[in-house]
């Protein structure tokens, strides 16, 4: 039996891109859960483009990762060792263990996941936080109303895969943006979007304006830049628009504003920003129906699945290239 | 008695500020009314911001003002014929009149001034359409609760010195700003603002922070650009903000956009447009409490007033170089 780990901690804070050289992969001793506490061995990691702005030094909904501290992130694992009365060795987890093979903590900072469901990875898409923002940022913040127009970027995306296909079962017309020929056609053909862009091949302002005649009535935007000003040049009267990302801002020292803001009072439309875990009090009632709708075949997941815990930091860098297809997940054995 | 009258009619749209060319200075004979029509004679025209927008060849809340045709304006004057059942000679009327000395319109179009309420002017300013955009803003879309902190921008303008006083009134910390020592000095010992910023000699973002210790709750924006970015750089949780104008940027070639828009996510914030005649079903319940604010000495208004109709082109600048202090007003005679 092992009694060493290994671990990615930050080493130091990118500008643009993060390098090789900005994280680093350490072996430390494996512990023994003191009493509360609880061992995991860590089996699938979510890679998300937020973690992107954990590295930086800046005022954020969560605070940056210290120097030295190990790389945050969303988890999936076995108990392997508990000293805590809620939880057993073989309970399948989700926690903030972050990257690395086994995480120690209080059992309080654990959730169950339920494995009868879906697939250990399927909980950290659709039926995990991806899902969950989807969810709240569309119906909360969003409020699509039958028969309107909802627009989404990175639709083929974690959350925007989610957000189109919840706006087509609220009887909206769907239209989803994504990068390539291979998305935008997985977008009509497997999500249901009514229209696909392929924002790499087609003027994104002139195939708004054709896919969406009366207008945007939601854009539920990940990505922020130019796609984000095509979508304010195309909204309709009192659109909502939800800031959820912007994935193609994150790398950059200065971001680009959107320079088509006044359509807000053109059109008396809102932008509005949105963190998931506002939504924490509620979580359980949309896994519940998410759950529901993925069992009646009318809601699907989609993982990218990597390998290897030493992949980690050209893994990480698929996000920003629009490489991955699907959530991306990195398996840790 | 005359029997021709002079009017300013669109000549070129401009790029950038308004050249005098852009406008042409016409005389044509005064018309008698038909049935049903009244004609007024101008005497006082409301210059605004919003007009430069009319002067584009673009997609907006109104449709441009076209080349040749009268330049569009709000403005008060007194009825000298009528042909309608509803209007007597001597009546002071509002309405859509146009840059020019008559005006002949359907009788519908009138709207009664009651000048025993306030001197005519005023009823450009805080009892016209400035006012009631205020209103609407702060009170409908900026949702402003007690305690909470208020900036404006432009903040002794005709809409901004009425935010600011209404704010106030609402129980609000309210923090205004305005271009110069002078302008400055009259939103604290004038208006009521409680801290009042000069954005020529101020950071204007330092500026903010020390005025609004728990950060900005509701930003009232009627100017965009670099002060509507050190707005968003202060934001409380659950801010809005109110996108009114963005004087600034009205004789750009290209807007620039607000490049902290991601504090909206952070913050989970919003922006929001509004355009004023939205609400114009509930025109009479806003004057009704404006016109009691004013009467017993809580809600001031400050006219700068222009005059004779031949100054237009050089008056319509002043808005621009933030010459004027308070509601500009062209008197016609």
């Amino acid at each position: 039996m092992t009694t060493t780990y290994r671990r990615w901690t930050l080493a130091a804070r990118p500008s643009g891109l993060p390098r090789p050289t900005d994280v680093a992969l350490g072996e430390v001793p494996i512990p023994t859960p003191a009493p509360g506490q609880v061992l995991v061995r860590v089996e699938y990691i979510s890679l998300d483009p937020a973690m992107r702005g954990w590295m930086n030094d800046a005022r954020s909904y969560v605070k940056p990762i210290a120097i030295g501290e190990v790389f945050r992130a969303l988890a999936i694992g076995r108990v392997v060792a508990s000293g805590h009365r809620a939880w057993a060795e073989g309970d399948v987890v989700s926690g903030m263990f972050g990257v690395q093979e086994y995480a120690c903590l209080d059992g309080g900072e654990l959730t169950r996941v339920d494995t009868s469901l879906a697939p250990a990875p399927t909980h950290l898409a659709t039926l995990g936080m991806p899902g969950l923002t989807a969810y709240f940022g569309l119906l909360d913040i969003g409020k699509p109303e039958p028969g309107q127009t909802v627009v989404v970027s990175a639709a083929a995306g974690a959350v925007g895969s989610v957000v189109g296909q919840i706006a087509k079962l609220e009887g909206c017309r769907t239209v989803g943006i994504a990068g390539g020929e291979a998305k935008r056609a997985y977008l009509v053909d497997t999500l249901g979007y009514d229209a696909g862009i392929d924002y790499k091949a087609a003027d994104v302002k002139a195939a708004l304006r054709e896919a969406c005649p009366n207008g945007i009535d939601v854009y539920f935007d990940n990505v922020g830049g130019p796609i984000l000003d095509a979508a304010l040049a195309n909204l309709a009267r009192h659109a909502r628009i939800v800031i959820c990302g912007a994935v193609s801002q994150y790398n950059s020292a200065a971001v680009v504003g959107p320079s088509n803001y006044l359509a807000l009072l053109v059109q008396r439309a809102s932008m509005t920003g949105m963190v998931v875990f506002d939504y924490h009090a509620r979580y359980g009632e949309a896994l519940a129906e998410m759950a529901g709708w993925m069992k009646e075949g009318r809601l699907t997941s989609r993982e990218d699945i990597a390998h290897g815990i030493e992949t980690f930091p050209a893994t990480l860098l698929r996000l920003f290239s629009g490489e991955n297809f699907g959530k991306l997940v990195l398996q840790v054995a």
